[in-house]
């Protein structure tokens, strides 16, 4: 055994060795921040899910049976949801916003911020329904505080949606990669020969793969098949709500 | 020592111990993000008793002494947590039921998400006391939030239950376990022979026991060993709320 | 250098490298879950710490100077402090509750879950004053909401207390580890003879530590010395509460 | 092969593999502390967002239609995010209050900590409201509230900016990275000679470059490429307060 | 190379691997829950800044201009933040409450738990206030709701100083440093000779500078580098108070 080979076995240990670890942190790092984001927002539209059947049971409890308030109320709460599923993809689709009265439809249909104008037409139902002295002010505060856990839902999606991993991240695993693919062979290449391609394929293909599922993972409002099942939800919701407002 | 013999000690060190790293990362995720769901279902089940507990002990402070209505809601109560434990495994079994007033019995019998019926007529109770001046507005507050609770620990159960982990990193795991298992005799058999045969049975069986442990954790609802026990914990939750409102 | 020197060289790298390398993240694995669990009942009782401070502050402000249910409201408090504690061990001592009245200590005697009853017992000195117009709605509202607190605290104790790690985990870890001390041996023995044991039982001593350790610290509630200080603490409690009402 | 050579290897693996080991958990530490420092900031940004929607929607639904209080509360609001916003750069620019009436303009001008002045003027026209019976007890506390969470958000932004990492880990990171490439050319240099340059240009690069990302990731507040849009957000936070305002 | 030179390239490797290893681990957990406890700690003083500001301008909002009750209780506010910083170290200074009335001066020179006992006396206040009809019901809600928060956050600051890791983890893990330190040499100084010295040196003051390092950061209420700036923060905190409560 010389002296040369004992130089490459060195190269061709640590430079793997030393590289691997770093980007075997970094790709951990951005691995479990993109299921981070993902599993977040499966937690929020479980929190949709709760406050959605919640809000149902309230106004079916402080409303009087056949008020058709209720469901003015449950039909904005509908198309709240519906139009949030919307707004994190490319824009509310009106005509999911067809239930609704005319005098709301016209103002969702002008409004910007879709979601917000909608919880904003829940609230001055509430208020109009506290005014004629048929919600109490308890009743009126119940509602409130459910209304602003809709807008706190929307906020966190938005925020999960619009918030990419900071750049300095991306580029330094990207460029690691890059170096550690060109760089492997120089070692690897005098032992190995053209054993060392494939090996070197595997290796490429699984930081890939790594890198590839956190991007698809940590946009989950998609219709991918690794995005959450927001339509499929948005429907249960729906029928959720119907369900619930229709016992009196 | 030959040129040969360093071309196999480097494949059987490089090609275990990279891909090796990058499964054992892709490992200590799975178990990680299966056991965080076993003990979120457990701190759940956990909530239940404690709401339940809760809501008995603001019944019986709240209503006078032998109220048929605090019976009545008791019962509901504890139909609640029957029917959720039934409804994370194959739905609601009416036989658990039987203790309801026949009103009730029916409109749970025909509710299509029998865990939010029963809330529903839970908050139905509350709303015609509250109007009878039973309860006051504080105390009818206080127990129209315990609802919510029980609502959100019902959709917090489903959201574990319903939640797999992401395709993608299901398939990448086990893809990735069945060519480690094929490529890793390719290395060492050169150099150990046969005498690799029963590490790599070892290596194969750490490995999918761990990935069939996750699997078995993240299911926590059903009946096997390493399932929370929630019919021993139903009955207790039952038994407590009995005791509980027989102070008068 | 032979063939065979090569052979054992390659068993005593890959054996304990990967199965160590298994072994290792289940043991981080059972280490960080025993500790959370430990943070996690160390955190509840500084939640009772908190709370029984907070309810004594607020019944000194609220029920008027040298009333007599302010005294008994503290005694119940100081009671349910000294029931949890000795419920998360092997049950309630009687001998605890001998500064209650009377109609309490029967009540707490032959009830099946004192702390709940207790609780209960609260709660309906706080009903009277409430019905007395002594305390206000609002007043009431807090009080409750504390008393909903203690349950909480006593829950998630039981919960700490009653779960152990999944089964499933505890098997696997003790498989593993006694598959590789068996092994383990084999590998080194033929190259290191004798002196692979002292090094064996080094690392066997230092898992098993770790796992004991573990199992030591996941049972927090108990008269260890590596336990939770309750009973000091529950005394510290104690004097708190007596300090605080003692101002009026 | 001989002595000497045996000992190069060994000093070679020894003091890269664990002084490297050492470093790169004080690497990981640093970055995940960093990253989580950067996220929570983001996440409170977000709460801004929700807060802002929500107190407009509640003045919205509250206030009566055309009221100028309205408009005025909204400024105020406005105001408050733009103030925090240049708090936690050099100093609020009075410039960006420039819509506040001329009394509460003089008031934030001669504040020294602007963020709280704000709130407290927005506190003072909700008890002034309040006073006049236009917002009733309910509606004055969830206005409260609300202005307790704007401090906070305002609280927790100031706790991420003013708290670098403790002093005691950036000395010693720094302090390991020294050593680590002042020793690390010793072992190398003489197997790899001239080539151990290169790779030690490497590894410096890759921890450089993870230290310095962690320094520009926790602080986010700034303008810089990493830090998060807080002037876009602003902006979109102000169009949002004043298309929820213009529903009457 | 002979059988002998292989036998130490084993232990040499073996042993501080597996070892090392072990302690690796053992360190990273000493050092996050050390971090963690720190950063626990800091979360805890600017929960203080947030509810001392939200109490200055409740208090500023629902008091008449020119109350003297607003002033005392500002008064009363600050001495819990001084008492609170020097309870934590060694005793409430009596010289920092000189600002105080005669009579609430006395009765906390005399009180155990001094911080309790301030807000105890902040609470009478705002009962006297409530019973005189200044404050109502809700206000008087909001302000005892701030006053229990003083107590949690006392309570978690408390539970932060008098918590070491559990006894077993800082045993385990100062044996097992001595344990590596002695067999270290044991294994490199046959091929390394006094070459194995530098080496043990350093390896050794890495992982003690660790060891004292977390056991600096896990008690961060004193006065040394690494220590939260109390001081400094309760100064602002006086200064705050006192601006918010001027605008009249």
């Amino acid at each position: 055994m010389e002296q040369k080979d004992i130089f490459h076995i060195q190269i061709s240990n640590a430079l793997p060795g030393y590289m691997g670890a770093a980007l075997g942190l970094l790709l951990v790092f951005r691995n479990n921040t993109a299921y981070d984001k993902w599993w977040e927002a499966r937690k929020e539209l479980g929190a949709l899910v709760n406050i959605s059947r919640n809000f149902a049971i309230d106004i079916n409890g402080f409303l009087p049976p056949g008020s058709k308030e209720k469901t003015r109320i449950a039909t904005l709460l509908t198309c709240f949801i519906y139009a949030l599923k919307e707004h994190l993809r490319n824009g509310v689709k009106m005509k999911d916003m067809q239930e609704l009265e005319d005098a709301d439809y016209k103002i969702i249909e002008q409004a910007q911020h879709k979601p917000s104008a909608i919880a904003n037409l829940i609230m001055s139902r509430i208020e109009i329904l506290w005014k004629e002295k048929i919600l109490t002010d308890m009743q009126q505060y119940l509602l409130v505080t459910k209304i602003n856990t809709l807008i706190d839902i929307c906020g966190k999606c938005e925020r999960i949606r619009n918030t990419p991993i900071p750049i300095a991240y991306g580029l330094l695993l990207k460029f690691f990669i890059n170096i550690y693919v060109i760089l492997l062979p120089i070692g690897l290449s005098h032992d190995l020969g053209w054993g060392a391609l494939p090996l070197e394929i595997i290796l490429y293909y699984i930081m890939m793969s790594i890198v590839l599922t956190a991007e698809e993972i940590e946009e989950p409002f998609g219709k991918d098949l690794n995005d959450l099942p927001f339509d499929e939800m948005a429907g249960k919701m729906k029928v959720n709500i119907q369900e619930i407002i229709s016992y009196e």
